[in-house]
C-alpha cells in the first residue's frame, strides 16, 4: 500500500497545491514518482518540497553543481532511485558526459580515501583545525 | 606505528619524489598528515597521489566544484578527517561562507531524502531509465 | 547457488528445527527467504534466530518499536530487503499508516541533521559527555 | 571559522528568534553547540528547527519513541556528535538503562541482518513486495 | 553512565563468567573497554561474546584472514574505536606491514569502485546471477 | 546513455587496450559490464584498471583473501552489482561454500559491533592507540 503512487486525478487539494508548484517551479507537466509516493503524507510532502525548492534554487551555488552534489551524495548512499533520478535532472540541468565522467572520478576517489585516512588512522592537521 | 608520519628528512628517495611533486603541484611547502601516514607504503602512496592529480585538476569541472563535491562524499561517509582537510581546501581554491552553506543544505537535504526515497520503496519512472 | 533457497521439505534436521522454531515463535506457517538462504550454514541460521529471537521479543521496549527501530536501521542502510520485510512485519504488529509516515520523516531527519553536525564539525557540548 | 559558535548575545535578531523558540519548545534555557553552529546560515538554522520541531513533536508516535529511533540511525552512521546528544535527549524523556540496552541490541542486530541479507543476495519474498 | 566501563571487581558473577571466558580463550589477563561497557547489559554482553568467539576462530578461514575483514568492514564504517582495536587484534595475530598496506589498498578500491558501479548505473553480467 | 555498454567491436583503440590488458591478465574473452560501462571515460577506465591491476595481484595477501575483502566491503557498502561481480570472482579463484559462510558471518558481526561500540560511546583503550 505505501508503493501506491497517488496521481493527481485521485490526489486531494493540499497535494495538488503541491503538485502545482512543482510543475510550476521545474516548468515540466510530470510529477516523478518521489513525490506521488510521498503524497501520502501530505505534511511530509510540502515540508520536503518547500525545503528542496528553498535549497535547489540558484543562489552562491548554481543548480547544476547542486544536482551534481546531489549525485555525489546519492552514489556515495548507493540509493538507486536517487542516483537515476539526479543524474537525469543533472543532465536536464546542462551536465555534459565530460562533466558527468569527472564527477564519477571524484565521487569514486573520495570514498577510496576517505577509507585510506580513517584505515591509517591518521590524525588532523593542525592548520586544518 | 602505523600511525607514524614519515617527515621529509627521513623519507626515502622514492617517497621524497611524491612529496616533491605534490608541492610543486599544490604550490606550497608541507605535506598533509595523510601523504605522511600513506608514506609508509610508497605505492600506494605514489598511485594514489598521481590519482589525485590527474581527477582533480581542472577539466569539464572547475577545481573548486571538485573540492566541494569531495567534501560532500567525506560529510556524507563522516570522515573527520577528509571533512577538515578537504573543507580547508575549498576556502583556500575560493569557496565562500555563502557557498559552504550551501554545500551543507543540498548534502543535508540528499542525506535525507534518499532515505526516503529508500523506505517508500519508490521505483524508478519510466523516464528515469 | 548461494542463491538457491532451502524449502522446508529439502532440509536437515538441523535446519528443520530452526524453521519448526520460527514458524512456532512467530505463528506463522511459512519461512522468508532470508532464512531459507541462510540455512546454507545452519550455524549461522541458528546463531542468527536465536538472536534475532532474544532480541525482538516484548521487553522494556515493546515488539512494534524494536521493529521500528529495524525499519530505521534498513533504510538508513538502503537494504532493499530489510526495507520490504521488516517494514510488513512492523505492519503486521501494528505500525500505522501515520506511524510510518512518521517514522520515515524521523528517519529521513536524523539522516540529514547527522550530516550537518559532521560537516559543520561541531564538537560535543560539554553537557552530552 | 564554520566551527565558531554563535552565542545569543553576538546572534542577529534572526537568530535570536530561532533560539527563542528552540529554548521556549523545549523549555530550556541553553542552546546546543549543533544550532550555534548551524546560526552562521540563518536560513538553514530555521528550516532546519522548525523541521525538527514538526516532526519530533507528538503524533501518532511518541516523542520518546522517536528520540531513540535518532539514536537508531545515528549509531548506524557512526555521528559521534548525533549519538551523544540525541541519548542525553532520549534520556531526558524517559529512556530507561533497559531501554537503551535494547536499543543497542536491536540496532546491532539489524545492522548485521542488513549485511547477510545483501551478502546471500536473497531475493524479496512475493508477499512482502 | 552508559560510557562507565566496569571493571572486574565490580563487575557481577554473571558477567565475570564473561570477562573469565574472554580472557583464557584469548590468552590475555586483560578486558578490552568494548566489553566493559557492553557489561552494563549482561545478556548482550554474553550473546555478544559467544558469537564473536564462534565467528572468529579457526575455520575454512584463518583467525588472521578474519582479524583483516574485520579491520575492512571497521574501515569502511568509519569506526573509529574498532580500526583501533581490530588493527591491534591483526598485528597480534600476525598481519605485517606489507599485509596491512595491501589491505587498505583493497579497501579503498573497493570503496571506490564501488561507487563507480552504482554512478554508472552498471547492470549485473548474465554470468554473475 | 550512460548506461550503454561498449562492446569490444564498437570501442576505440585506447579501450581496446586496456580491455586487452584485461582478457590477458585474467585468462579470459569477456569483459564484465563494469568496464564496458567505464569504456565511456577512457581515462578512468585506464586508471581504474591499471590501480586495479597493481592491487589485486598476489603479494603479502594472496588473490583470493583480496578477493573476500572485496565481497567484504561491498556487502557493508550494500553494492549490488559489486557483491555479485565479486562473489563470482572469489569463487573462481577458490572460495568454498564453507569460507563463503564464515566470511559473511565475520561480516554481519564486524557491522554488528561496530554499532554497539559506537551506541555504547567506547573510549580507545590506551594499548590501542
Amino acid at each position: 500500500m505505501t508503493k501506491a503512487l497517488i496521481e493527481y486525478a485521485d490526489a486531494s487539494a493540499e497535494v495538488r497545491a503541491v503538485y502545482d508548484d512543482i510543475m510550476a517551479t521545474r516548468r515540466t507537466d510530470s510529477i516523478n514518482n518521489f513525490w506521488k509516493a510521498l503524497a501520502h503524507d501530505p505534511v511530509t510532502l510540502k515540508r520536503t518540497w518547500e525545503s528542496i525548492k528553498q535549497i535547489m534554487g540558484p543562489g552562491a551555488l548554481d543548480p547544476l553543481t547542486k544536482e551534481m552534489i546531489y549525485v555525489a551524495v546519492s552514489v556515495t548512499n548507493q540509493c538507486g532511485y536517487c542516483i537515476a533520478s539526479h543524474t537525469v535532472s543533472a543532465r536536464n540541468k546542462g551536465m555534459s558526459d565530460a562533466m558527468f565522467h569527472e564527477l564519477m572520478a571524484v565521487v569514486g576517489m573520495a570514498n577510496e580515501t576517505n577509507r585510506l585516512a580513517a584505515g591509517y588512522q591518521v590524525e588532523i592537521d593542525e592548520q586544518f583545525k
